[in-house]
């Protein structure tokens, strides 16, 4: 290992690759890491140095507040590298905001820009390597914090650990993704911290889902807890519904996660001359559209699987199959989306920002 | 260190104690462990030889499902030793059946009876100096259990580590108690994971509860997310009010955590001759109460506390004082329970368990 020092960020860089033993033709989406891992601690009432240095595990107390009272929060990105050989990412502004707006829900420290932007790219400028060109390739990045106050007292922690780990990933190909609507389980309360990246929110979706699975649905669409009755977002995509010519979403809201991807399929449909239509969809009006036969598509949209789309849902055990479409909308988003964010069209948008 | 074998549980005994190093007169809650740890992996499919080691920082991989997707879970639990210095454990059954609906409700490994009580017992007896006799002293048990598998995948972890950590504690006072009844926030969807003692509930409270701080209450009384009219439970404690001279508490539900010191004061309560009320109770009858001179008492139940008086409640921004009662049920109940727990008074309910 040799440590060096770049503007503030300390470097320490691992002896060895371990990109050898990586067969990029069949990557398992977030299982593999690159060699190194961006870290800053908060302690002490302040942000501690920077630091880049081999991906490695570390020691926490058993009473660490992770463990015991959940402050842990995370964001999802990709980053991309074009035919020349230059890495782009896709809206990180926005995967930035929303991190700290997660923070501030989960009464944990705000990441300063500096530190979170100087540390992704930096991080990714030392793995390049480990990003492949290509429409599909990308590499995931995963910023997360966690509480490493020590203590079981229920109160916020007053230490964190905020670190950036990098898992090369290729086009994800779900399968075919049929899902099931909740009618009595629930991803979020009013009131409650559904529109955080919060880890406590998806731990809390994997029972039900698992019952889900059973039934063999992939995937469950949420509804609002109170009523049952609209429809809300998948485990971790939003999701659009196509009825005749026109996608509905619902709107964003304390319950729903303001995703990245969701925002951008908007922007694309219109620019495409999609009619788009954001408001609370209600379950009722998707089970009449699909009867009526006007009910086209539903997709999911999230930074991990891009646009994902749904061949069928149930509700109240009855089985709604979805059509095949020779204009799929879902399709046609997705390879305007993938195109842009590989540099393989024009953004006209400036959603790439070069690192 | 030595290394010797108990019956299943392999023992590693610390080199020296840090019981020295205890100011047992100025115990600052969950802020001190005792020597050793309890420890059982769940791995390839089973629960791995359970082990007590000295209580120590553990690597863990900065990919691990806990802090990305919060899969933890624990208990709250309190030995106590008698005159004679046989310990004794309160109910221990409940807080392990709790567990494993906790386990069940967050997707993750239900932990053997046997693994968690043995356990529990061995780590006692090893550390039985650091349990101190007297009332209000007591050993506060922490068993938890945490996703230790990899990868950033939102899936359920296959490994989990179980650990009982132990921290010796006296009588806890709050200090005064002023609540604040929640309005906007809230705690537990309908459907959600509100009655597991899931980690991410309480990170959940962290924000919400310190806006109340900072507008000089101690607490919040959640409200159900849907209407917010219903009174459920504040962050650590099951609620009881006392309206004339019979006491009122919600429900357990989906939404409510069920505590076991709640359901032990309906018992003691019901063998002193108090009315017992269960039901939903309302904010408007609270505040109706309180404007009549109605309203006696309310308090705050739960392990850590025991019974917390509170003073008084804020709602709609206005704050109902309560009045000061010479005939306190709280005290009433709280001094019978706690002469039970500690082997003061005798324990015609069973509920004592010696280890
Ligand atoms: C709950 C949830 N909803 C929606 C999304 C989609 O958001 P984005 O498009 O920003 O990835 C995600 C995940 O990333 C998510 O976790
Ligand atoms: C949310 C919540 N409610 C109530 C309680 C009280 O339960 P018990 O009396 O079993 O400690 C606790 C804590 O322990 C809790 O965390």
């Amino acid at each position: 290992m040799s440590t060096t020092q770049t503007s503030k960020i300390e470097i320490i860089k691992a002896a060895t690759t371990k990109i050898n033993e990586v067969d990029f033709e069949n990557l398992s989406f977030g299982s593999v890491f690159t060699d190194h891992l961006f870290e800053c601690d908060f302690k002490n009432g302040e942000w501690q140095k920077p630091v880049i240095k081999p991906y490695a595990p570390f020691l926490l107390d058993p009473s660490t507040r992770v463990f015991h009272y959940g402050q842990a929060i995370f964001e999802g990105m990709k980053a991309y590298k074009d035919e020349d050989d230059a890495i782009w990412l896709f809206r990180p502004d926005e995967n930035y905001k929303r991190f700290n707006k997660s923070a501030v829900r989960m009464a944990m420290q705000e990441v300063p820009e500096d530190i979170f932007m100087s540390g992704l790219k930096e991080l990714l400028q030392l793995d390049e390597a480990w990003i492949k060109r290509g429409k599909g390739n990308s590499m995931y990045i995963r910023p997360f914090m966690i509480a490493t106050g020590t203590g079981v007292i229920a109160n916020p922690s007053d230490d964190y650990k905020f670190m950036i780990i990098l898992s090369p990933v290729s086009a994800y190909y779900a399968g075919e993704v049929k899902v099931l609507i909740a009618e009595h389980y629930s991803r979020a309360a009013n009131g409650g911290i559904g529109a955080a990246k919060a880890a406590g929110n998806y731990a809390a979706q994997f029972y039900p889902t698992s019952l889900a699975n059973k039934q063999g649905f992939q995937q469950v669409i949420w509804t609002d807890d109170a009523t049952h009755t609209k429809l809300e977002e998948a485990g971790t995509m939003n999701v659009f519904f196509r009825i005749n010519d026109t996608l509905f979403t619902a709107p964003v809201s304390e319950r729903i996660l303001d995703g990245v991807t969701r925002k951008t399929l908007l922007e694309l449909a219109k620019s495409e001359g999609i009619n788009v239509d954001v408001r609370p969809v209600l379950v009722s009006e998707l089970v009449e559209a699909s009867k009526n036969g006007s009910l086209k598509e539903i997709f999911g949209a999230g930074t991990a699987a891009v646009v994902s789309p749904i061949s069928g849902f149930s509700y109240q055990d009855v089985y709604y199959e979805l059509p095949k479409n020779e204009n799929s909308m879902a399709l046609q988003l997705k390879d305007k989306l993938t195109n842009i964010q590989n540099k393989l069209a024009e953004d006209t948008f400036g959603w790439t920002v070069k690192v």
